[in-house]
């Protein structure tokens, strides 16, 4: 019997190379896809591509989306990224790195990869911190497009996956070690500098920084010098 | 007081020109989208151009997407487009030019630019006799992606119209008609050849023709000689 096909949604960070493992880990033949949307950290594309090699996707593809075109947010036009907001802060409100409809689209086009290929199951790494701040990482989002999919393509019976819902930042990095998933290649980080090596300081690094600390493990990807 | 902003889309076709005439007749101000997504009928966007400026649209982009790269369907691909299949064969089953998940990557994207322009009103024009052959365009599909959209981004009052969707190709032709639409400028053939004249064969030809032979008008737009 072949083993039944999945698109997973890798950015590159330590969410969606642990959502990966996980469909690894349950059996599917993984499709992972990729999105060059203007993002000023495309950094995080040679990252995707890593670790989609190193946990053994049948096949990664990078889209070309053209969602800058429309600005609106600090991960895509020439907005400030915010630092030093304290991880009080973190998680109220909707954040300027917001991105209009970015998992619409993101889910659309998964969608679209998974009706070529005969997948009927999608995976994304949306998980329990995002949910105050990003409208579209919500459980009643995702129940919505999936309903909104089956009616919309041929695969009436498609499940979207989010393995990662209930897990903080720390059950996300624990899973991710317990699967193999080298932290050292994921990148999360909003505002690198030129090399790669994240600022320590915007609302990803920080939350990124503590689930590792709550597990008291040394998060294995490169920082700027003092951020640590 | 300022008009109420809506996004249209629009391809360049009948009815997209026809359901941007409704929006305009209704009072929005209206952003109209395009997109460049691999079709062979590139033509249709100069055609969507023309439309928007007669119709008096604030703003008309075109935004490029990568829907070829996945294949899958005549219109991105290297399949042939069926011709003479008859009025009687034409919507039964999903057709060959079906897009995988094409409205719902469409309506994302128009989504995205309507949580930036500051809409809540979204247009499409997808019609009864488009139902039966592509799942999206049916009515519970597009009530599934607007509850979706409420969820997914801060346009939780966000409605989308379908002004078109009880209408026949001879009803949307009248209305258009009415509402001083040049259908002269529209393409609508899924084939046309190097100049842009309709093949007048194929499931989008033989049903726009039906349209207006029904209701007694000559279609303005260029086609082959010989098929008309």
């Amino acid at each position: 019997m072949s083993p039944r096909i999945a698109v997973v949604l890798l950015s590159g960070g330590m969410d969606s190379a642990t959502c990966l493992a996980i469909a690894k880990a349950e059996g599917f033949a993984c499709y992972a896809l990729s999105f060059r949307y203007g993002q000023r950290h495309a950094i995080e594309l040679d990252a995707a591509a890593r670790i989609a090699e190193t946990l053994g996707a049948v096949e990664h593809r990078v889209v070309d989306i053209d969602l800058g075109a429309f600005g609106g947010s600090a991960l895509t036009a020439d907005l400030a990224v915010p630092k030093d907001r304290g991880e009080a802060a973190i998680g109220t409100g909707i954040p300027v790195t917001y991105v209009p409809a970015r998992n619409t689209i993101f889910l659309s086009y998964a969608l679209a990869w998974a009706e070529v290929v005969g997948a009927e199951d999608l995976f994304i790494g949306v998980n329990a911190l995002d949910y105050s701040g990003y409208p579209d990482c919500r459980p009643e989002f995702i129940a919505a497009f999936q309903q909104t999919a089956r009616l919309g393509t041929r695969i009436t019976g498609l499940t979207i996956h989010t393995p990662l819902a209930e897990l903080t930042k720390a059950g996300i990095a624990a899973r991710g070690i317990g699967l193999g998933v080298d932290f050292g290649m994921t990148r999360t980080c909003y505002d690198p500098n030129d090399v790669g090596a994240a600022c320590g300081r915007c609302d990803a690094c920080v939350l990124r920084l503590k689930g590792f600390r709550e597990i008291g493990v040394m998060d294995p990807a490169p920082y700027q010098e003092g951020v640590r």
